[in-house]
């Protein structure tokens, strides 16, 4: 059984009475909210879980880090680094993306590795295996992609990116309408190279509920991808997006009568002042189901800090409804990440997802801030290095610029603010 | 006469001309919000500018770098390389905020070095003399403040913070309101203590008009402070914060009966879902007079990377109206940045600054996202490097990490999806 059908049968199951007690919900709400599919628990019943989570609307917004090697680079040891460095700076989960080295075996090194949530994109071993095996994409049959589907969901993966939306009819209104950047997507750009070349319908498409009898299986939550996802500032919020935002509002619905957990992805690309709308469009069109942005990037030009335009993006999503943030690292646009690339671009989506808690209400956020301007007051150093999101970073800071006086810092030395004015208003 | 009370008569000056040509804007239709005071030009009539620069509502956002001394670490040579850094990053101000060491001559020279606009805060220098002279700040004399005031305004300085919306008022509500940080401001707690101590109304407020000719004679933009901003996220939005406003609103139309430019201040750390009524607020109790703001920080616990709370704040902030963003640095809370601190909160700075300036439907920033999204679609790596607000840095990361194909990047290899799709949808 999975979570979503324990929780309409009134269980509060193990997972459930964890993910309540670190966010500090009752455990009988999150049972309705996981029952209804507007929380996710990320929890694959072939695993053991060290730290289940829960995506969704009432709980802390969630950060992911990409990790895995590449065609160009492929290095297990590397990978594994990289889950450590996520786990480290506080990602919630990590994703898996590896499309070099032997991936099975990268794979299970993470799972048996990583304490929190797993999740992976099946498609691009599928392909990547096709290319070796078949010497092209486009001889990839549709049994593989469920093979490689299956084979991933035994091994204990948590959650899988599907490109359920991508469709026909969406890429003829992505023809028809034009766009600067085509498709961004990786797993996007594969599907659309096999559908148009073998003249067929997406299979994650037309076998769905192949898909979701597998799903239920394993309790693989299923990560409706986006496909379509706009990859610049001027394609952002297109028909051809919407359309397949629609068609996974569908599809979440058939999920959900299966009892399969859903979250949707989003985009990508997306200038301010559209952010807030696109949040808006997929709970209305996916019923509220989890959503999981993929930045979004406020500019196109920020290659070298696109982990800072993720940021902006991210907090202001997280703030307009936004659950789970999956990070981007300085070297997107540019090469594989390294591990000081990953630990960078997990802090910063943290600093953005711990933002929007704020401006969400959230208790645990406003009560962490509130504790660190009161160590800030009583010039409590110590105190204050606890509480920063990045302890380490503070530390090094503070160590390689020791103050004169030891109770503030060399930004103001003795002329430091609070303690001026400390003994007006204390009295 | 001051470039407002020209562009009252209906002269366009030669910055008007340079400022209009670079913004791309009419020179008829800049010399209108000049006249209505919407628009600064900090221009002090002393200097010469190599780079004239405009502040205000339809000119692309502005970003300032703060540098100077401070009394545990006082090097001129550091701080003329902060401001080359500054400079080369794309700053379009620095501030020299000075505390430690010889002022004047640490001020003289950055004014020598400076291709750009260089504002000032001079009751720190005019408090720093009479503690060194008299053995305590409360030994002030009113004198001393505008003495100060003028020499500085002589050398050239274009823009000086004065804190003239302090009141006893002000500091009775703060007080029987209470908060946790009190004070943050350094100027607001040389006056605070002051005004106290001495049970005096803080005379920079009291003689504004004096204030007001020394602005009009060397055409200073006088940057209205924010002494009370909060401190804290538990602190924003406060009555004491809105009384300051309030006042600075009533002498921003005196400051515009005298034909003085102003700016006004704001804050601070302020959470993501009040920034947008912090700008309203401002720019109705204001007269939309140029708003510029420091942050906001949209969380108390980035220590390490408050230029990244500072990134999202100033975004979110900049596309509900700001005009001006002060940056913060890495070492903002921790210590005084250095020359890589200084560099790096300029170009994240930038980066909140261009995102605001697409949502608001800013011609040259959408332009040149626009290029950078083709450049991608083309593969196009050259014309990529030189799009990105940091060159450099993007250079950097890309040669760290060579291709195996030359078209694409390690990040997906030969799987990259612009170049798998490009056939179908370039047919």
């Amino acid at each position: 059984m999975t979570q979503m059908e324990k929780a309409r049968a009134g269980v509060i199951t193990p997972e459930m009475t964890s993910v309540a007690k670190t966010e500090q919900v009752e455990a009988d709400w999150l049972m309705e909210e996981v029952a209804a599919g507007r929380i996710s628990l990320l929890a694959n019943n072939m695993r053991k879980h060290a730290k289940p989570c829960g995506v969704g609307g009432g709980l802390t917004i969630k950060v992911n880090a990409n990790i895995g090697t590449s065609s160009d680079h492929a290095e297990l040891a590397d990978e594994l680094e990289k889950l450590r460095a996520s786990v480290d700076a506080g990602a919630d989960t990590v994703m898996d993306l590896s499309t070099g080295g032997d991936i099975d075996a990268i794979r299970k090194s993470i799972l048996e590795n990583s304490p929190i949530p797993l999740g992976t994109v099946p498609i691009y071993q599928a392909v990547v295996e096709t290319v070796e095996e078949k010497g092209g994409l486009v001889n990839l049959t549709e049994d593989k992609i469920f093979e490689v589907i299956e084979k991933q969901a035994r091994d204990g993966v948590d959650f899988i990116t599907v490109h359920c939306g991508l469709t026909r009819a969406a890429l003829e209104m992505l023809k028809a309408q034009g766009r600067i950047t085509d498709i961004v997507s990786r797993g996007g750009a594969f599907l659309t190279t096999w559908m148009l070349h073998n003249d067929r319908e997406n299979p994650l498409y037309t076998h769905y509920d192949r898909l979701l009898s597998l799903a239920r299986k394993y309790d693989v939550t299923l990560s409706l991808g986006d496909a379509l996802r706009p990859g610049c500032i001027a394609d952002a919020t297109d028909r051809a997006q919407i359309h397949e935002l629609m068609t996974l509002g569908h599809l979440t619905k058939l999920a959900w009568e299966a009892d399969v957990q859903v979250m949707i992805e989003g985009p990508g690309h997306v200038p301010l002042d559209q952010i807030e709308a696109n949040i808006l469009l997929q709970k209305r069109l996916c019923h509220e189901a989890p959503f999981y942005v993929l930045g979004p990037l406020v500019t196109d030009v920020a290659a070298g800090h696109d982990h800072v335009a993720c940021a902006i993006g991210g907090a202001v999503a997280g703030r307009a409804g936004a659950d789970f943030l999956c990070y981007v690292t300085p070297s997107e646009h540019l090469c594989l990440p390294d591990v000081e690339d990953v630990r960078e671009g997990v802090i910063v989506t943290r600093i953005a997802a711990h933002a929007a808690d704020l401006a969400r209400g959230n208790k645990l956020a406003i009560d962490r801030d509130r504790r660190m301007a009161v160590a800030r007051k009583n010039l409590d150093w110590e105190t204050q290095m606890e509480l920063a999101i990045d302890s380490k970073k503070a530390r090094a800071y503070r160590e390689k610029s020791p103050p004169t006086e030891e109770d503030v810092c060399t930004m103001c030395g003795k002329y430091c603010a609070i303690k001026q004015v400390k003994d007006y208003f204390d009295k």
